[in-house]
This record gives structure tokens, sequence and C-alpha cells, in this order.
């Protein structure tokens, strides 16, 4: 591996701080780290045992260093990606705003690796719902071709940031006490609630939420005309975002040939012994690095379908931890040039 | 309507102490009301405006009244309502005993009513899942039919009980103060978290509520051959039974005319326009009779498909209410003899 200088846009947000940690967890060799977060700049944070002050984002500093992670506002995506690469850093950007062009490779490296190669110095990470769906779909998708998804989504609050999980814990405690409950970040109450409402909605019906998970995940599967549905709600939990997910095959595959293959694909942990009451939670998730993967059954109502019931951490393979391993696979491979 | 004599088996229970307002509210023309319920034998409890007192259920008490709703637990029901049938009363069940049983009809109003004309003393409510369930299909299969299922739940506490919802409560202010959480309702601590696990699992992987689903769905709707696929969660939600809706019809339907059905679709209110948020939520549904339908629209993963969001009240129409319908709708018949 080579090492390299490195720049975290959007450091003091929620997936920010998660990204930090699994910098130090996992020994990235940067040789260099700026920090840049718009409402705390002159803060100093210890990372990998050093004080780092956070700096406003400048060309400058982006001149100044190999890679850029972006995992901010929609708005500062759009701006500081094209500056970045403008000057000569590779971007991992974890912003709706790229995912879908088609210069921009939209990468699980689990899943889709390969679609580095041809990067023009903008990488996106997909949404956080769309990377544990297509890592669970992409081993069976190998031995058996998936034809048609559903997927229903419990989504934890930590995905829309920070201040969504004080609300929660704001609301649930003033619902315990009967006091008044106040909803500023979410349309609604989310304490003891359920809010099927993620991000804006389409002419369609769907939210914009709902259309990533259809449209990304068959620009990462390659299967541009694979047939996607998702619902998304969210769900009064602070980490890990819940999947339950109806998988049509091209052909009939046995629940044990679905298991062990499950078994043994990389990033996934099968729990699934519900008779021991084993199966995936968000509170085993969260921290975890794998997607945990249970309840796999044969979907009653189609011969070759599967169901199965997904968890994983949204702020680690759902975001930070995804960006990692792309920039170890840019390093591995040689890919930090264009 | 005859007025008539009725048993409260349960009365003290989550869903009798619902049963006993909705009694008050829809003037249920009971003569006389007399409560059972196996821990609270002599406490007295104001109903109609009358004190009554709890006392133990005996056959001497079910040959003196008409009519028996039981719903408390699978054992009493097994006990107390051939007990209840053999003294002359008619009984309405909310336990899965009898539901399947070929002489028992499974009735929800509003979708086969007619099935209480051949009663033979027992009649049974589905489950709490089922109910609302049955009734979004019911009025598109008319059109339409109905040629596949994909329910996946988000369930409320109480429909565990009482004992599910104080444990959520407590369980989350610990969480909130960071004290040790304990477990006794569920296998797992409920607060903050999703346990994919309702009932007993079968062998083939599905737990009993998913089976409850398949197997009621298919009997109410008179359709023994429907396909249908269920995956039950519960949430951390007090009251309120949510569930995501994929359902293939035989022929293309526009979202429009699924919409105007449903709009006029009795026990059914419409909540959709989320560009202003509105869609079902639990906290609306609670103490509503409706079941709440909303973002409906095609399901892009197949032509013929329409989803869905409901959510209604569990102890309501998914238990209580539901119950009182049937017993309105056997004196509006006369269908209190055998």
């Amino acid at each position: 591996m080579q090492e390299c200088k490195i720049a975290v846009i959007g450091a003091t947000g929620a997936v920010g701080r998660v990204f930090l940690n699994i910098l130090e967890e996992r020994h990235f060799p940067a040789t260099s780290i700026r920090l840049c977060g718009k409402n705390s700049v002159g803060t100093a944070f210890e990372v990998m045992g050093e004080n780092i002050t956070v700096e406003e984002v400048t060309p400058k500093l982006l001149s100044e260093v190999d890679l850029a992670f972006i995992s901010a506002t929609t708005s500062v995506s759009k701006e500081v990606a094209p500056m970045a690469a403008a000057q000569g850093a590779v971007v991992i950007d974890d912003s709706s705003v790229f995912r879908m062009d088609s210069e921009v490779p939209l990468v699980v490296p689990e899943v889709n690796v390969e679609a580095l190669e041809t990067h023009q110095g903008i990488i996106s990470i997909p949404n956080c719902s769309t990377t544990p769906l297509v890592m669970l779909l992409k081993p069976l998708d190998e031995i058996n071709p998936v034809q048609r998804v559903i997927a229903d989504t419990y989504q934890s609050v930590s995905g829309t940031g920070a201040a969504a999980v004080r609300e929660m814990e704001k609301q649930s405690s003033d619902v315990l006490q009967n006091r008044p409950v106040k909803a500023d970040v979410y349309s609604h109450r989310i304490a003891f609630n359920l809010i099927p409402h993620i991000g804006d909605f389409h002419n369609n019906g769907y939210s914009d939420e709902e259309m990533k998970m259809i449209l990304e995940t068959r620009k990462i599967m390659g299967k541009p005309d694979l047939k996607v549905s998702a619902t998304c709600v969210r769900v009064p939990v602070s980490i890990g975002h819940s999947e339950s997910v109806h998988i049509q095959l091209s052909n009939h595959m046995p629940v044990t040939e679905a298991r062990s293959i499950l078994e043994s694909a990389p990033g996934i942990r099968v729990l699934d012994d519900p008779n021991a009451s084993v199966y995936p939670m968000p509170i085993d998730a969260a921290g975890q690095d794998d997607v945990y993967v249970g309840r796999i059954r044969e979907d009653l109502s189609e011969r070759n379908s599967i169901t199965a019931w997904i968890v994983s951490d949204n702020l680690r393979k759902g975001a930070g931890l995804n960006a990692i391993q792309i920039a170890e696979e840019l390093l591995r491979r040689d890919l930090m040039h264009r």
C-alpha cells in the first residue's frame, strides 16, 4: 500500500466521527489528515493520536491532499467535489449528487470493485440502505440471476444525522413524562412512532430514498432493467438500518443453498437460528462492520423466491467503512491517479 | 336490534379494556354485562355507568349469557369457548385456537360478513395484522382479482399485551438514563430496537404470526390458493400495527383507480398526500376505528402491482372493535341462535 494525505470534509457530523474511528481501527496509512467542517472551524480533535484543528475547506487545502472524503450536505458535495478533483485529489463522496452520473463509479467493494478502474476523480458510495441490499443480492445473483427485488426498510434516525438522534431521545423522554413533544428534524414525532417518508417525494409517489434504492441497485449490480421496488420507513432506533427483502431468482434455490452461499459471502454474517432467538437486530449490528443476515427462508408466495431480514450499521458499512474500503482498494490497485 | 346478555372473558387485559370502551361508545344493546378475568376476580369496574365486579368464569355464568367475548390466553380460549357454546352462548373468540377450523367462521364484517350465517356457536376474529390486510385487499380483489401479496409488518408492543407496553416504557427510560436494561416479555430488548420474531417458529422458518397472516388471509378472502408471504417485526411503538403491502393483481390498475376504490371502501380511510407529509402513522391511527391507507403507488417491480402502507389500531379494529361489529351483525341478522 502507498501512503497518502487525506482530507475529511464533514469531519464532525454523525458519519464523519465514525469515519475517523474506522480510520484508526483499520490503521489506514494516511501520512497526514486534514479535517474540515463548516460549523466547527478552529475546534481541535484527536485523531490517530494527533491533535488536529478543523479548517475551512479551500482549493489550497484540497491541492495539498491526495484523497478527499466528503460526507456533509448535498450542497457541500456539489461545491467541494469538483473543486477537489480539479486540484488533483481523488474524491470519495457520500452524497447522492454524483451517484447516477455515468462517469462516476458507484462502488461497494465486495460487489463491484472493478468499477473503480475507470474513475475520473470522483467516486460515489451508495445510499446506506442500498449498500447492504446489494451485498445480499450479489452472491445469490452470481449463482442464480436475480429477477425481482422488493425491499421494505426500517431505518434508524442516525441516517438523518446526530441532531435526529438527539431529537428522538428528547422526544422519547418527553413522551414518557407526559410532556409536550416538539418535532424539528422530521415532519412528525419519531419517538414511539413510524414515519414512511425519507427524502422528498417524486411524481410517481416514491420517496427520494426509495428511488435511490431502486436506481442505485440497478447501477451497482450492472442490471439496468432489474425490477426493484422499495418502501422506506423511519423507525425509532438510533443506529442500524433493517430491511425485509424478497428476492425472486431465475430458478428455484433451496434455502439451505442460499444460506450456504451467504455464509461464505464477503462482508456478510449469517445470524439465523430463530428457534434460539438468533436473528439480526439493530442493537447487535450497531458498531459492527458486517451486514447481518437472518430469517432466510423460501418466499411462500413464489417458488423461485427467497426472503431474508438484513441489518447493518448505517454509519459504518452504510457510509464510513464503505468509503475507507474504497480508499484501501484505490491504494492496493494503484488507482490514485486518473 | 335485539338486546342481549354478554360476558367478557379477559376483561382486564389490553384488549378487554378497549373492548369495554368500544361497547360504551357504540351503545351496544347489552341488557347485562358480566366480567371475567383470571387475575382480577373481585375487583370492580365501571362499565356503561354500572359498577361490575369481576367474577370467575363458570358453566353457570356462561349459561346465563347470550354472547361471550373471549380475549385472554390461548388456554383460556381452548377451555372456555367450548364450555360457553355447550351452554348455548354464542362465542366470539380473539385467539388463534379455532380460526382455521372449517366449522368456525373467521370474520371481518366489511370483508366476509356472510360467513356468519353458518356459525355453529363459535366465531373467530382474525389476528390483528390479518384484519387490516384483508380490508385493503378485498375492495381491490372485487374489481381485479388479487394474485399475490407480500406484507412486511411493523407491529406495536400492545399486540403482546399491557405488560409489553410497560416493559418498552421502562426499558426506554433505562436506556435514556444509561441504566442496565432487563427484558422479560420479549427475548430481547425492544426499546430503540426491532425484533423480527412474533410467536414461535415453524419448520419452514416462518413465525407463527407470519403463518397466521398467510393462512387467515386465504380463508377470509375465500381464496385457498392465494399466494401470500409475510415478515412480521415487532417495533418500539405502543399502539398501531403498520404494514408495507405489495399486491399483484390480475391486470394493470392505475393508481388513481386503486385510490378511488379504497376511498369508498368501508372501514378504510385514505390518508395519501405525501408532499404535504400526510400518510398513515401509528400515533394518528391509535384510538381510531378506521384502517388508514396511504403511500398508494404502482409497484415499480411489476406492472400489475400496487404498493401501499397501512396502519390500524391493533386493539380496536385489530381486536375489540371487530368483535363488537360481529356481535352487531349477529343481532341485526338474527343469528344469535344456531
